[in-house]
């Protein structure tokens, strides 16, 4: 495992100017009407942090000699919303209490404002998207968010399913996380005025990248430091949610046992972590679950076979590799 | 209050084919791709109910002359399937147990399923609407979703708000019910070739029609009988909504004091909405209220005087008679 990767922001100093102007237009584009809904929706805001799909909304069809246009900015607003709003909407399914170190607007107003909330700016985003005169954004957009949905809702069915399988999981981060990585990047490519065969190419750079992303953050939440992931760790194993580093360890039918024993107790989250830890080798699960990730970063690289060596190329480059990288 | 209104049934008779095929046009629509997800929407589909909304999208240009055009189908069911996500998530945020007589989502599998399924819901009525040649529909969809959830918002943020006016509730019930059933007349109308004119009194139509069906809701979660009704009563006294009828009784300081009193003790919303009854005028400001409604309703009607007299006409009349009278 690597641990000298480049800090996400140098990678990002391509677009920096652009990730702060969509940072700057979200903060006008989303100041409510009503003075009601300010404290949440400046909440909710905190949530952006590292506008790394946005970022790859200007960088990937950039890395093919396009230029950026300005449907990419709306683009990229409406890909952080979108993101934003399942953060928000997470938190209620999560039960968690803490996001980027913050206590998470479930666990301060209980579930009826997040769900609310995360409507609120998913519609936001709808609207943004709609202003676009070519509808492509707008069909991608209701498109993932309906699998984004089918995603979760189907890992939330197969809690506590000991038969789950590695095929399954595939499927499920492919849909709730990898497709809108995928998106930014088809997007980007498509409004820059890329090929069809440009714009698949770089949507498999993106899926590629984003399961790679779900399968480092599903290790982080056995072997990550709370202090630096600035969320709780353990929830998977309290929610039942069989993550591939837990799909290794039950190729033995002993160790699955022992995983079931653990995932069905009455133990707190970290209580549940701390005797996995003591009683399975977490490490070697976690070290296989990112040869895997880095499988997958591998996969992302050889779709950027027909951009020519530039920055931006080598950006996505350097976010692959963070992506595998990454403490937090 | 009249009881003797004529049954909703009969007043759609004249949409009866159209309302059957949105209906059955749903079912499949909504048939998912994951097997997962089948009892739930299957569930979610029951919610659907009345089709009031939809036989708004209909009636509303044919009672100026217009006829029914194929984009009518797709937003009636664009408008069916906002109301079902409303719905899924208003038991995440009622945390109500029942609903058209049958146990809410929330209550069998905790709040994480419908969230996501009204996300998934909504994102199919995203979908359909972006499949519409005109926008129109699309921004009208993402403008009444980002007002639906700041009414909501509004609503939560001011529960057990003993400051509460009138004039707030109104906004609020616009916002989160009545703007629907003006987009429901609208769109029917710009989609026939009304003019602007005529779209705008629609719209008025539909919106004091909405005001009017929320005040007589408020009414029944006071009044009404449970077994009638189909879902939990007394929910807005233990959720702390100050709604019309109690507004009215708060205009005497010492009822006031009394209503506070109750609203903010420990007992169950049943037993508080028993001790309202026993203590303070409740069918008086169930009256006030449902007078109120009325005044609307005959704004509505006000709206229809470019009409002339057809069936049509006659059944939007007959609608505005029946959301009155409603006892559920």
């Amino acid at each position: 495992m690597t641990t000298g990767a480049i800090p996400l922001r140098d990678l990002t100093a391509l677009v920096r100017s652009e990730l702060d102007r969509v940072g700057d237009e979200l903060e006008i584009d989303l100041r409510p009407e009503s003075p009601e809904l300010v404290p949440f929706v400046k909440h909710a805001a905190s949530y952006r942090g590292k506008q790394l799909r946005a970022a790859l909304v200007f960088l990937a069809p950039r890395a093919l000699g396009r230029t950026t246009v300005p449907a990419h900015h709306e683009i990229a607003k409406i890909i952080e919303l979108l993101h934003t709003a399942t953060l928000v909407h997470d938190d209620v399914l999560d039960g968690a209490t803490l996001r980027r170190k913050l206590p998470t607007i479930n666990a301060m107003h209980g579930p009826e404002l997040p769900v609310l909330l995360g409507d609120y700016i998913y519609a936001r985003a709808f609207h943004m998207s709609v202003q676009l005169e070519d509808p492509t954004c707008s069909r991608e957009l209701a498109d993932i968010t309906r699998r984004i949905c089918q995603g979760e809702i189907t890992q939330i069915v197969h809690r506590f399913d000991f038969d789950w399988t590695v095929a399954r999981y595939d499927e499920v981060i492919r849909d709730k996380t990898a497709l809108l990585y995928g998106a930014a990047c088809k997007l980007g490519a498509h409004y820059a005025g890329c090929t069809a065969e440009e714009c698949d190419a770089l949507e498999r750079f993106g899926i590629e990248l984003g399961m790679a992303f779900q399968i480092v953050d599903d290790c982080l939440d056995l072997d990550g430091d709370e202090d630096v992931v600035g969320k709780s760790l353990g929830t998977d194993l309290g929610k039942g949610k069989l993550t591939l580093p837990l799909l290794w360890l039950m190729r033995d039918a002993d160790h699955a046992k022992t995983l079931r024993a653990i995932m069905e107790s009455d133990k707190t989250d970290l209580e549940k972590l701390a005797e996995l830890r003591q009683r399975l080798d977490v490490n070697a699960a976690v070290e296989h679950a990112h040869s895997v990730a880095r499988q997958r970063v591998e996969a992302a690289l050889g779709a950027l076979q027909g951009c020519r060596p530039c920055p931006e190329r080598d950006a996505l480059f350097g976010i692959a590799d963070y992506v595998l990288a990454r403490r937090r």
